[in-house]
């Protein structure tokens, strides 16, 4: 994630609250409105071409799923939110996508933001969109950036089976398992990131270069940006499982505390990896420091072996008139006795320094 | 900021409680008074000559939004306080420009007090300006230090408007919305700052020089100011979202929930540019380690092959009598094929150490 | 614990709630189901041929352990399920042998998942296997991932001895004896990692090389896996203890909170044992640091001693026609004096230093 | 602030509780007792001469202030104690010179202890004061070690002025004043520190030596022990805030909340501090290691210019018969070329190293 | 304290819950039970010779206070349980002494077990020895390991002399003395490692030495038992304070609030020690790496003044016919001038970069 990104929602400082202002990045895109409209018996699932196809009959005995795939055309979300009542801040939120996750309970009905998490391969970093949705009475709508693929092809798959738990239960199932569908893919990226940090642990212990250096920063910053985007998602999942809502029925409210629980175990799995990464960060420059050590003690061991010799050649190569030993016979063949005195001894002295 | 600035406290130490003693450092500016008095069909705008055009009127049904700018002249500040009758030791805060952000319910007003940041382009470091902002019946009085430029402008216009929601709102309104101006305005130092880490980024894994080592302290220096003075907003915007006052109306409150979600955000991301700050600071010593590394290697490399064979050249500039070597025909060939074999060994020996 | 064991979970991404899907690693052995019939006076012991053995008789006042060795048959959890009336969501949760250890109240029967911990002494590394145990009116159901033996022997045959406290009691108590063993047990784990902590504590003040360092960071790795496997227990554990459930005696709550304090001991000794480790590593670096001194002194000393010589003694090698110097008769001599001067200076200093 | 300080009660190991034992370190000085009786029409002030001197006439309408310089002699305390029955407990604590802030509910008297701090000019240290402060029906006691000078000469002066607030308001107001004081002098001692950190910050950048090391300890160790002394008086003073004691009336409560939120601030300013110095001995560490680097490269720079020159120097100073090279008539100048081209090699190669 | 220590329990997992088992290991002592029998006006103090002397008259209105000096014969321990009714699960918590500090309220008896501290000057180490304190009516039962000299002779004059306020209390009292004398005795122990730290205090900043560093280590390896073992003590005391069992009065539960507090100022003192010790480890380190920069610049000089010196000549030496420099008549001196001139330029460059 680019820091750039996190900060855009300074452009509008100053608006007035609930004056719509797209804050994300992809405004290319057409907005494609599909809806799922469903009881037991029957399914209706159609693209919207108009935005009255979206009003919501109340004499109808069906559950409604909006799904809208873009959220940078603001007239939209603005017809939207007055066909819904949807609270003016709410529809803010949609917008601007650098959201905390949240949830809000506007009493008609409850408002869920959050990321939705997607690897990319080619660039082996992670995309976050924000998804927000909304659980009315028999109704769900749900706005996603549109940026990456879809992950809820196998809900709509499950609803139009019409034996699915899915078809027969209400709209908070329905909002249960889009948010548990994220969560569950939440999954994919920790294994993604998992396996890097296996790879990088592996790599360790051998070798210190820049490149592990810049892997290991990298997978460190993702991590960071992984919990401010889950962390918050705690305390989101405790509030809609401990809600006193009309719109969710109590068994349903048992899910959404084993999506709580399934929230929970990323976040210790994000913390282990943090604490590995330290781990490994350390054990890398712990690696360094040894490694130079080992440098240092062969520069120290040929230093102190050869500038002794060095120096008793350089002794025997002055031009002094008067150096007697230049003359002996056995001289030549002495100074090499001793140089070899002198190598053996320095020898020794490392052995006994464990050096070797 | 300057560490100067956050004891300067300590003058009145020992003064009597409720004394007004100014501890900010601009004194040369005259205190300007601007005041908005409307309603939903009149407005009246104008800068206030002497501090009776200050008055309430009760009978009046209007909103009176009293803005002074420059809290020096702690005659006005005590004037203003018993017209309006302020809590004594809320006016000695007013004064006291150190101000931890806080909120106190003094039953017939609320007082806030804040933090407006200014990000100064030429010294390129935060600013830190202290608002006041009270509450009361109709009437909402704000306290400026007159040091940076006014982020309300926007306010004003929308009060202008005759069909903005502000017009239309009561004075909770107008305290949220100028509130939410200086949260707002937090974002564009959020967004300078990142800049900065960013650019930092992108150096760090290739230079590690003094002058980026300033830049990442200075970051951080800047950081912990801005969390000291944002952190304590949070509690305060808690407090007057779930405040029991009748001061504030419950749809109003809220929008203060909303500005709270946004401090939140904000303090989220200074978290996690300090932790990525950290993480750029164990890159930086890193990088130095390795390049030290690097260093020493070409060192013992090139002091581990000329070390012998200077030493070799030592010996057959000897002078002795008696060498046979020199006397030899192929002897000085000789040598340059010992010399020469050195050399190989020595590479061979680095490049199995993965030295090259 | 490998990493790669913490993300499997993520291959069910997508399913719906309640979609039975084995993600453990053991499926070639066959599942065992052994059941064992209890009051004071009668016991019966078996191990079932078919599920339909596993029936509850609720006219027979006898308490019934089914405990069944492997998880990955899902049509055995889901018939047990329905013959129990288990909550669908318990049931996935069985088969999931990812799950952070949890407790959930189902009003007719309770929940506790959890970690039974094996040393295995081959490849020295702990084992983790999930066991999930439901305590019901009169009956208890308990899972296994039946990877490495079975730790409750001692369990069965205290139920096989007709005076045993455990016959006596009810099935609460049998829920709180394979609770307790499975938390004794752990301190068998933290005993080895104790001795091997010490282990590395007796070497650390002498070495510091590659194989130790691996050492601490495995150990340190193992904690980490530890602490996030026995943390959440304390939570179980002590929802377990002020249950409101009927199923649990208050006689039989004081055993609960008996193997809660275990369980916090435990988690206190992990604690110590990470920072111990931690004091360990910044010992090791610490040590690292000192050797390396140590290295560049007898460096320094060699070099700074050396090199004078070796220049004097260059000097009077030099060709020069006119060298007064050389043609002196005690000039040889006098060389040598000044040589020793140097190296008396040098050691002078040197000593001054204390680098001696 | 010296460990041997805090460790003096010790020697009282043993003793029955509510035995009276001085652990302080000054017994030289004799005891002083100033009494101030007040209302707001009358006063007197006077040195009290003998203890009788102290007794408290409840049928008079004054508050009555006694101020005791000097609390090793335990008689005084102890005669003190039981005119005014102060729980034995309490009588100890006023004794014990090391306890931890505090606040005490005895009913009939309220017992704060809290630390009076003094920046020594002469020795750069703080210096540690303890004050007990007992608040009762229309009576204020105050117990001063009488080490340094005395900071409540202000509130006397006020006491003094009929007019003032303090001569119109109770004991409750007394005390706040009095705790107020204490509380706003810590601002100065804040501020010192502040000072020499800034000092610290100015000097990093440029110097890395020893000196400035261990004025960074110093500052971090007395930030640690101011942290110890003041943390706990938050607790104090929010009790204080929310006490239901009828010895405080309503309306003076608020005034310790202001004096709440200036201990809040200046905790707060000592974290920042904290966090200040271990930035600046993070850079103080990282500008050894540059300098570190910059040295070696020196050398390193210097070896692999000087080395192969040497050697080269050296073969041509060896004395074999036969080297045709010798004899060239410009093998001198040839050799020179060699040398010069080696040099603008190494240069090169560093330069595009980016050594230089 | 010894690693091995702590993982004595894992010998009895499997056991049955109250099944007593001996994990403490000191066996060859004899248990010696004393007993005191006392109220205001009476007092009998004897040793034990049968297990039957221990019993409790309930007729009798006299306080006993049995102190077991041994806890390895487990036949006792079931014996005095039996005679007061003691809970089983109590009784093996005696038994094991690797208890944490705790506190169980048992309706007619309270069960307090903690760590009794003693600083073994021969091996300058803390012992732990395990104290239980059970208080019922009118007696109180205390449990020692026997390993240390005993702390409470102290209390035991105060018992004998009859108008001690012990003599005079009942058993609630006794039991605040002996837990006080044992907390009090804490202080003894935090003081020697105060002295200790200030010793490594002094030297560290002229001293860097591999003995310094074990200091240290141990120092800190203490300091995280210390803290385990009295951490939970605070849980402890609080719950003691605020306990609602009849066996405590009220004026006494005054008492506990002390030694409550006492507890808190001995974990407040170990955590300033604990960070003391981090900055010393730091100041430590960065010694380390000055004095490594002090040897490399000494190093550096040496090399790059002699480096080109000895090239010099050693370009002089070489023995070409055509070399004019070595006939010139001034050559000699003149190669002399130059080599000073390096010597001055190398000066004159370290000295700006301020190496000397």
């Amino acid at each position: 994630m680019s820091l750039k990104k996190s900060k855009r929602p300074s452009n509008k400082a100053g608006l007035e609250a609930g004056t719509l202002f797209y804050v994300g990045d992809k405004q290319f895109n057409d907005v494609k409105i599909t809806i799922f409209n469903y009881n037991q018996h029957h399914i209706a699932e159609f693209t919207a071409q108009n935005i009255d196809q979206c009003t919501f009959d109340h004499t109808e005995p069906m559950i409604k799923w909006i799904n809208v795939d873009g959220v940078h055309k603001t007239e939209i979300i603005s017809a939207l939110g007055s066909q819904y009542a949807l609270h003016p801040l709410l529809q803010e939120d949609i917008i601007n996508t650098e959201q905390r996750p949240k949830f809000d309970d506007f009493d008609t009905h409850l408002y869920v933001v959050l990321k939705m998490l997607n690897y990319n391969q080619q660039t082996q970093t992670v995309e976050y969109e924000q998804v927000s949705l909304i659980l009315g009475n028999n109704f769900v709508i749900s706005f996603q950036e549109d940026k990456a693929g879809d992950i809820w092809e196998e809900i709509r798959n499950r609803l139009r089976n019409p034996n699915s738990k899915s078809r027969k239960s209400g709209a908070d199932y329905l909002l249960y398992s889009l948010l548990d569908a994220i969560v569950d893919h939440y999954f994919i990226i920790i294994e993604k990131i998992g396996d890097q940090i296996e790879e990088i642990e592996e790599k360790i212990m051998y070798h210190a270069n820049n490149e592990l250096l810049k892997q290991i920063y990298k997978l460190r910053r993702e991590l960071i940006f992984l919990r401010k985007s889950i962390w918050p998602l705690r305390e989101v999942l405790s509030r809609l499982d401990k809600s006193e809502s009309t719109l969710i029925s109590p068994p349903i409210a048992i899910f959404f505390r084993d999506t709580y629980d399934h929230t929970i175990q990323i976040i210790d799995t994000i913390e282990v990896y943090r604490e590995i990464l330290s781990g490994v960060l350390e054990v890398y420059l712990s690696n360094i420091s040894l490694k130079m050590n080992g440098v240092m003690k062969v520069l120290t061991v040929i230093s102190t072996i050869f500038m002794p010799l060095t120096f008793i050649a350089g002794v025997y190569g002055m031009n002094f008139d008067m150096m007697p030993e230049l003359h002996w016979k056995y001289g030549y063949i002495f100074v090499w006795a001793i140089m070899c005195a002198v190598v053996a001894a320095m020898i020794y002295y490392f052995r006994k320094k464990g050096w070797f």
